[in-house]
């Protein structure tokens, strides 16, 4: 007993970590399609006792498909999801291609669950960044509506794909021996480097990943008065993202409130001793499914004592990506 | 013809950057001597042709000397600053020893040169992440005052010295080896991981860095007007930070502007290319004097245009602590 399920873009970074998901979760599956391109078709990928071949994505993929994790890029699921749910599957899609349609529904299981069900067959799932500010932002909007963000991240490569992630590996040998080493998949030297997020920028200035961050937490939270501004940074560590994040909320609250409300809030784990110096880091988010939080402190900037920083730290596979997906496909 | 200069702490990285930076300028030597602790001593140093011997400090080490160079942590100066000043030398010192006593100037040259003449035998180089931030900030500031700042740092590990840049190295070699690597020198993983800096935390929740961060611009910038919060953090990189910088003016300020001014202002070069995704970068800001400075953009969101959004790079041992003493030097 369970579901005909589809995974499109099942050899990619977030492809292996649905099918990890999947088994870890025990979901339940009746029959599971593995997709990809024509390039990874073939493959033979391992679930649970099973061996599964890779087939290419073709428009009679999705027969008697019931639901489908899309995460093969944009313009995979902009011609692949309508197909799919011609075809009568749900799809969870992981790539921005319909992220902000009125259609719809955006969603994060811990926030606006609620929105799912106002799905036509396709419900999106948020971007990594916007994920995990999120988790522990919305608890306290809840109670103190949040009038402005202003957020740095530390991304990881994994949100670039796999291949980024191989080639941060490379890149990180070749410095070490003082080899050169000149990247073919991110557009600048990943290792012992930072630089700017590697995607479009606009007439404002803006890269696609700060807009994402900006529009999406507003269609999430239902409300377009809250104003946000982000500065998206790629750090060389493999698949878990930090952010710093200021926050000005509408009355003044302190660190303990905060606090509180964090520790009982769903998805999130305070991580947040100052005496040893410890908070949250990449190597203990990675893996895990909790955003972990700390550095949570008074914005001694903010008169009224109405503003919070905090930073935090979640697995941009897991919940960034792959969880997020699969717990809305729990709750369908 | 030249002044008789001690560096105190020449075996450090930022020692090892005094002697370059020395010999680049041309800075008139007419003696020069190395020292250090006990454990140092004795090694030998190349100085242009010559080889100096690095000597022990004791009470007696500045006998004749004009000038110091001090960079051999807080306690050290402590100790031998008074020393070097009854000894007749003036010295120029890179901890945080003395930076925030009323009596001792604290100077970035581009910013308050005038200060450097109140001196009463110790003059104070800042913090690297403020000169960092500050170099392109003064420039903005004074044209429209700035009352808040924002900022979130990506600092190198060489802020924490030269056994730290060696452990960076070390850790990363051990996770392309998947061997396990305990870090003796950073109190955490450096190696493909982000983590809050290494410096005490106060009672308010500040990091000892956030709070120089903090109370070194306001002294540096002679007023207590400006707000801002600092949120510190190490990445793995090995000698440039890079600073997330959100800017409040009193005044609506456009980016155009912003170039206008950065374009003329001294220490502070704009790499800004939004074609092709080209910001600063610290493989591109080590080595290098200026400060790189990119992603100028309107906050959108500050109502008014009163908002800017910046991010820069800077070498934290030569304008973040050598280049800077130097420099003050030279005014001297």
């Amino acid at each position: 007993m369970g579901y005909s399920v589809a995974i499109l873009g099942a050899t990619g970074a977030v492809g292996s970590e649905f099918l990890k998901i999947l088994h870890e979760r025990n979901f339940p599956i009746s029959r599971l399609k593995l997709l990809s391109s024509a390039r990874s078709a073939g493959k033979k990928i391992r679930f649970g006792d099973e061996e599964i071949i890779v087939e290419e994505a073709n428009e009679k993929s999705f027969e008697g498909v019931e639901l489908v994790l899309a995460s093969a890029g944009s313009s995979v699921s902009k011609k692949f999801a309508p197909i799919a749910v011609a075809c009568g599957a749900i799809v969870i899609d992981n790539t921005s291609a319909f992220r902000m349609d009125e259609d719809v529904p955006l969603v994060i299981p811990e926030i606006n669950p609620q929105d799912i069900k106002k799905h036509k067959g396709i419900i999106a799932n948020p971007n990594c960044s916007t994920i995990i500010m999120n988790v522990p932002v919305w608890p306290l909007h809840k109670v103190n509506p949040i009038r402005r963000i202003v957020v740095s991240t530390y991304q990881a490569v994994s949100g670039a794909g796999a291949a980024a992630m191989a080639e941060l590996q490379e890149a990180a040998k070749a410095y070490l021996e003082n080899r050169p080493f000149t990247p073919t998949v991110l557009p600048h030297p990943p290792a012992f480097n930072v630089f700017s997020h590697d995607s479009e920028i606009g007439e404002d200035g803006y890269n696609l990943e700060e807009r994402k961050m900006i529009r999406e937490t507003r269609k999430i939270f239902h409300t377009q008065d809250i104003l946000i501004t982000a500065t998206c940074v790629r750090v060389p560590v493999m698949r878990a993202h930090c952010e710093a994040i200021n926050l000005q909320f509408t009355r003044p609250i302190s660190e303990h409130e905060v606090r509180e409300i964090l520790s009982k809030a769903p998805g999130v784990r305070i991580v947040d001793d100052r005496e040893r110096n410890y908070f949250p880091m990449p190597i203990d988010a990675s893996g895990r499914d909790d955003i972990l939080v700390g550095r949570i402190r008074q914005d001694v900037s903010q008169p009224g004592g109405v503003g919070i920083d905090m930073f935090v730290s979640g697995d941009q596979l897991r919940k960034g990506a792959a969880l997020n997906a699969i717990q809305i496909a729990e709750l369908l």
